[in-house]
C-alpha cells in the first residue's frame, strides 16, 4: 500500500476517540470512591471519584458484590436473540424497576445497551404508538435549548447544543419536525420580581404557545430530561413547571417523555427509589414514557433502558400488538442480570438513601463554602446525587467567561492535581449558560467523602480564582 | 391514578418487545453448540443453535474461557468517561484488531456498544472526515436497496428496507442527503447471459452514473455490507464488485465505508483472521472505515466497534486532532477486555480457520442435498460460517411466495421443532427477495454438528414442501 505522510504519523494511541493523535490519562485501577490514574507516565492514586466517569458510578468501584453479580451472571446467561428467544433476566429487571416505582406508573420496559440507543428507542416507540392509534400525523417533537439526548442521530435530532451543528445535515428536518421551547434554567432566567411559580407559568405558557402554533394535531411528544446534565448542569425545574408540561401533554394528547439517563435510576431519589421525577410529580403524574441509563449499570455493564407507561403499552396492545423491530443487543440477559443485582444492592443498603442525603449535605456545604466567599463561583445547583458548580465572571450580572480562556477545562485539571476527579463543561457560545463543573460521586459515599469533596472544591475554586486575577481576566 | 381499561390487560410479560402481550420462548441455558428454550412451559433441551442469536456467537455458550476472561476482566476493570479518561483495554483490542488485518488497512479503533452505534459514529467520523478536509458540501450518502445498518434513525437513514417505512418522518432528508444504488444479488439479478464480471461491471456503471447524476463533489460515503446479512441473505458480491467501488471511490473521493457487523469479526475470514471482505479485495484496496459488532463480543458482552483506515486518520491529526463527542459506554473498559480474551481464543484456537472451513462444509453439503430434490429451496448461498437458503414457490422463475404465507415464520418454527435454532426472515413485498432462513453457527461447529444441521434442514424443507403442496400452494 503506498504510504502517505499520514502514516508515519507517531502513535501513541490506537484509540479513535479524545485527541486521537495522544493517549490521554487512564484508569489503572479503583476501589470504593477512589481511582487511581496514569497520565504521562505518572500515576495519581487514589484520586476522589466526584463524577464517576459522567455520573454513571452508584456502587463503588471494584465492589465485591458486584463482582460476585457478574460472575454468577456471566455463569447463568446464554445469549438469544431477545426479539425471537427473551430471557428471564430482562423480565425480572423490568418488574423490579416497575416495582420500586409508584403504582402504575409503568407497565413495561425494554432495556438496550446505551442512553443514546434508549433515546432513539423512545422516538421509534413513539412513532410507532401515534400509528397504532391511526393518527400519523402526530410527528413533531417537543424538546428543549441547551439540551442533550445522545450521540446518535435521532437523539442529536432532538438535542439543542453547540456540540450538535456540525451533524446538521444528517438530522432529521428540524424545520418541520422539531420544535424547540426555552430550557428551564432559575439561576439565569427567572426574573428577579417572579416567584419560581411564576416563572414556571411563564414557561408554560410559552411552551402552550408553541403547540397552538405547530398545530397540536400534530405533536407527537415532548422530551425533557427530569433534572438536566451535561448540556446546562443540574437546574431543578421550578415548581409547578413539570406538572405544568404534564398538564399541557394531558391537554393536547402529547406523550411526556422524561430523560433519566443521567439523573435517575437512584441518582436524585426522596424515597429510597429510583425516579428523578419523584421530587416534583405526584404518582398519577408520571411520564408516558422514561429513558434511562448511566447508574443502572454503575459502569460495570453497559445497559440502559426504557420504561413505558400503561397508556403506550396498552395501544399497543390493542393495535398490533407488536412492536416494530428489534435489537441484537436488547434486553441482553448478562447486561440485565448484573443490573439487577446492582439495583437490589442499591434499595437494599439503602445506599439510594445515602446519596440523596449525602449529596444534598454536599451541595448545602458547597453552596454555604463557595458563595460567601470572593471567587468566580455563581451558582451551586442540583438535588441528592447530581450537582453543580456555575463560574461566572461577575455574580451581580451573571456574565460568563468568554469561553476562549477554558475555565471548565482548568478548573477540571486544578481539581485533578488536587486528587478530586470532576468534570467541566465549557458554558454556551451565546452566552446563555457559563462554564461549570459537574459533581455525581457514588452513592457509597461518606460524611467525611462530602467534607474531602468540598474542602477540595473550595481550595480549587481559589486557585482558578487568584489565577484569572493575576492575568487579568477576572 | 384513573384505571382505564388497558391497565387492566393480563400481562405475563414485562418486556416491551417482539409481541407485547405475551411472553414468548426464553432461553434458559447453553452449552458448546446447543441451547436449552422454555416455551409454552416446555422445555426444548440441547437444540442445535445454527445461528447463535443472530450470528453473534463465536465462541460456544457457556464457554469456561470466556468466563474465566470475564471474571479477570470484572475485576481489572474500572470505569471511566473514556474521552477524558482512557484505558489500557481499549487500546489493547484496537492493537490486536489491527495487527491481525492486513497491514496498513487499518491505523485507529474505536468501540462502542452495538452495531446500530457502529454505524452512527461512522456517519459522525465521515461527517467530521469532511469538515476537517474543509469540504463541509461533501455530505451525500450512498447506500444500497434491500440494505440494513441498524436501527437507530441514523442507521435507518441508510437502510432500504420494508421495515425502515414507519420511522420516514424521523429519518434524514433522504432526498437531499441519501443515495439508493442497486444490490448485488446475483441469484435474483445476474442476467442468463452475463457472467459475474459483467453484472459486477454493470452494477458499477449504474453506481458510476448515479454519482455522476449527484455531483461527486457533494457525496460523502459509500455504505456497503461486505456479504449482507438480514436484509438480503448472505449473497457474496459478485466477482470485481467491490474492487469496482472501491476503485469508484477512489476516483471521486468518496469514503468507502464497509459494514462487517454481522459478517466480520471471524466469521467468514479465509486466512484465520477476522475480516470478510479479505476474500475479495487485495490489502490495498482496504475500506477507509469499517463497522463491526457481533462475534466481537460473542453473545458474552455488548460490544461492536469502528476500524478506521490512515486516510480518516490523517485527515484528524493533520486537522482539529480531535474527534467530536463521546459516548458514556465508548471505549468499556471491561467489554474490551472481554473481547480481547475472546479474538485471542479465536485466532490461537484456530476457530476462525474452523469456521471457514466448516462453513464451507455445511453450504456446499446443503446446495447438494437441497437443490438436488423437489422442495422449495431457490438458492443456497454464502461463505464461511454465514449461509442463506432463500425459498421460492417455482425455482426456474424464481418467483417468491406471497408474503401472507409466512413461509419463512413457519421454516423456522419446524426447525424449532426438529431441534435446530435458525433465523427466518421475510422477503420483500415487491418480490425482489424471496423468504429466507439464515445461519450462522458457531466458530466450533464439528463435522458431525454440520451433519446435523444438515440433515435438520432437508427434514424441514422436505415438511414444509409437503405442508405447502396439500395447501395448494407449491
Amino acid at each position: 500500500m503506498t504510504v502517505s505522510s499520514a502514516e508515519s504519523i507517531p502513535q501513541p494511541s490506537f484509540n479513535f476517540q479524545g485527541t486521537v493523535d495522544q493517549t490521554g490519562p487512564q484508569v489503572v485501577g479503583g476501589k470504593g470512591v477512589r481511582i487511581n490514574i496514569e497520565k504521562d507516565g505518572k500515576v495519581y492514586e487514589n484520586v476522589l471519584d466526584a463524577i464517576t466517569g459522567a455520573a454513571v458510578g452508584a456502587l463503588g468501584w471494584g465492589d465485591e458484590d458486584a463482582l460476585d453479580i457478574i460472575n454468577k451472571a456471566a455463569r447463568a446467561s446464554t445469549y438469544s436473540y431477545p426479539c425471537l428467544i427473551s430471557n428471564k433476566s430482562s423480565e425480572a429487571l423490568a418488574k423490579y424497576y416497575i416495582d420500586h416505582s409508584p403504582e402504575g406508573a409503568f407497565a413495561a420496559a425494554l432495556w438496550c445497551t446505551s442512553g443514546s440507543e434508549s433515546n432513539e428507542n423512545a422516538l421509534r416507540i413513539i412513532r410507532q404508538y401515534w400509528l397504532e392509534r391511526g393518527l400519523p400525523n402526530k410527528v413533531k417533537l417537543i424538546s428543549r435549548e441547551s439540551s442533550y439526548h445522545g450521540f446518535t442521530l435521532g437523539a442529536q435530532s432532538i438535542s439543542w447544543n453547540p456540540r450538535v451543528e456540525p451533524y446538521g445535515p444528517y438530522l432529521m428536518n428540524r424545520e418541520k419536525i422539531n420544535i424547540q421551547i426555552p430550557a428551564a434554567y432559575t439561576y439565569r432566567f427567572k426574573r428577579a420580581e417572579e416567584t419560581e411559580e411564576d416563572y414556571a407559568k411563564r414557561l408554560i405558557d410559552v411552551t402552550e404557545k408553541k403547540i397552538l402554533d405547530n398545530d397540536p394535531n400534530t405533536i407527537a411528544a415532548l422530551t425533557v430530561e427530569t433534572l438536566p446534565g451535561s448540556s446546562l448542569g443540574t437546574t431543578p425545574p421550578p415548581k409547578g413547571y413539570l406538572k405544568g408540561l404534564r398538564d399541557l401533554c394531558n391537554k393536547y394528547d402529547i406523550i411526556f417523555h422524561l430523560d433519566e439517563v443521567m439523573c435517575g435510576t437512584g441518582r436524585s431519589n426522596p424515597n429510597g427509589n429510583f425516579n428523578c421525577w419523584e421530587n416534583f410529580l405526584a404518582p398519577e403524574d408520571a411520564p408516558d414514557i422514561q429513558t434511562v441509563g448511566k447508574t443502572l449499570g454503575s459502569g460495570y455493564v453497559t445497559i440502559a433502558g426504557i420504561l413505558i407507561g400503561p397508556k403506550i403499552r396498552s395501544a399497543y396492545v390493542n393495535g398490533s400488538k407488536s412492536i416494530h423491530g428489534a435489537n441484537t443487543y436488547s434486553s441482553h440477559s448478562f447486561n440485565c442480570a448484573v443490573s439487577l443485582g446492582i439495583l437490589q444492592k442499591l434499595r437494599n443498603e439503602k445506599l439510594t438513601t445515602n446519596i440523596f442525603k449525602m449529596g444534598n449535605l454536599m451541595g448545602e456545604k458547597l453552596s454555604n463554602v463557595l458563595l460567601s466567599d470572593d471567587n468566580i463561583a455563581g451558582d451551586v445547583r442540583g438535588i441528592g446525587g447530581f450537582w453543580s458548580v456555575e463560574f461566572v465572571k461577575d455574580r451581580a450580572t451573571k456574565e460568563p467567561f468568554d469561553l476562549s480562556l477554558n475555565i471548565a477545562g482548568r478548573f477540571k485539571a486544578i481539581c485533578f492535581e488536587n486528587k478530586l476527579n470532576v468534570m467541566g463543561m465549557p458554558g454556551n457560545p451565546d452566552g446563555s449558560c457559563g462554564d461549570r463543573c459537574l459533581l455525581a460521586p457514588s452513592f457509597i459515599i461518606t460524611d467525611k467523602d462530602v467534607d474531602e469533596i468540598v474542602e477540595v472544591m473550595a481550595k480549587s475554586v481559589k486557585q482558578l480564582s487568584t489565577s484569572l486575577r493575576k492575568e487579568g481576566a477576572w
